[in-house]
């Protein structure tokens, strides 16, 4: 399929065929696609936890509003940022920049130490804030990557991040779940496979200019 | 090229090659693209503006902290969110749910009478906060767009905002600027293009659960 088609022919998947498994090739691919975002700064303040556990997608439904996807998914891959990008986070980026391509530490440092700055002024929340943007744009890019896959998937907002992080214990990992994106293939009878996209038309959503 | 070979050739393009010029057919896809990003409840929050004039460019420049990339691009994208999504703008969309899809309003009245009550309740703040996220999904998906069709880009979340909503008169179309995206083909001698790209290994960003 070419772009267009793939775009069209992704929908946000309410009830997944329960007997297909999404390989692993195609989740090598998934995480591979999710470290290749790009990240402000470069810092990947993200991870991402992919669940794929009968019992613990049960134990998660009471906490995603109900929605079935959660359970019904091949996988369940939870969107998270790190809670800690303080100094030793950014000094630690840094490192694997040097590393990587052996960049000078007279070239890297001005930058370092303007993050370093930066990041120190930043209230934590502030912080939190920037992280979630990119956990946005991670959901963009696996989405994307997902229709040019043929892997069916749904972006969810509606959950209880709280209960997700203590069911999967991720403060002690220092993180906090963001989105969800339960994967897999749609099933046969899900009614919302073959309901028509809503898009407001072009001309309402795309302005160009070309003279002043 | 496959998935993975396209988010590794692309890389945030810092010097395009100011003679090429992007099809009018590419610049189609990425606006459907734009157009088919899923959005929180489908609202679309979002207008993409694309600048192609060389004059209003450089005068962008000094808005961009003097970002090359905004001048030397093809056409640059500027990813924007809607400032009035009030009662009107959600119950426009409803209409063209209704239009689309044929939706009886027994069905789509409870969604609807809940999305106004809640957006209602909601501070301007909050509102654009919400928006600002739906930016980044867009962009995470046009940059994979942009990848797959061997398009070169650059993601910028560093630019004065209010200067360029006031040179692209944003304000007057409800909309604020919140992401660039210049686009084009790298130059040959872009110093960016041949440096190794930069990522934790996948054991640092990826957690698997497949047991409690």
């Amino acid at each position: 399929m070419n772009t267009i088609k793939s775009l069209q022919w992704r929908y946000a998947t309410k009830k997944f065929d329960d007997s297909k498994i999404v390989s692993k090739e195609k989740i090598e691919v998934l995480k591979q696609s999710f470290n290749l975002t790009p990240t402000s700064y470069g810092l990947q303040p993200l991870k991402l936890v992919i669940v794929q556990n009968q019992e613990l997608q049960e134990q998660l439904l009471e906490h995603s509003f109900q929605q079935k996807q959660v359970v019904t998914a091949s996988h369940l891959l939870v969107i998270c940022i790190e809670t800690k990008v303080n100094a030793g986070f950014i000094n630690r980026n840094f490192d694997l920049v040097k590393q990587v391509r052996n960049t000078p530490d007279e070239i890297l440092n001005p930058f370092k130490n303007f993050l370093l700055k930066d990041f120190e002024n930043k209230s934590s929340s502030e912080i939190e804030q920037w992280a979630i943007k990119q956990a946005y744009l991670a959901l963009g890019n696996l989405l994307t990557v997902c229709a040019n896959e043929e892997i069916d998937a749904c972006p969810m907002e509606g959950f209880n991040p709280k209960k997700y992080d203590e069911i999967l214990q991720l403060k002690e990992k220092n993180l906090k779940s963001v989105l969800l994106l339960p994967i897999g293939y749609r099933a046969k009878d899900d009614f919302f496979a073959d309901l028509k996209k809503v898009r407001r038309p072009l001309e309402e959503t795309i302005i160009e200019i070309t003279e002043l």
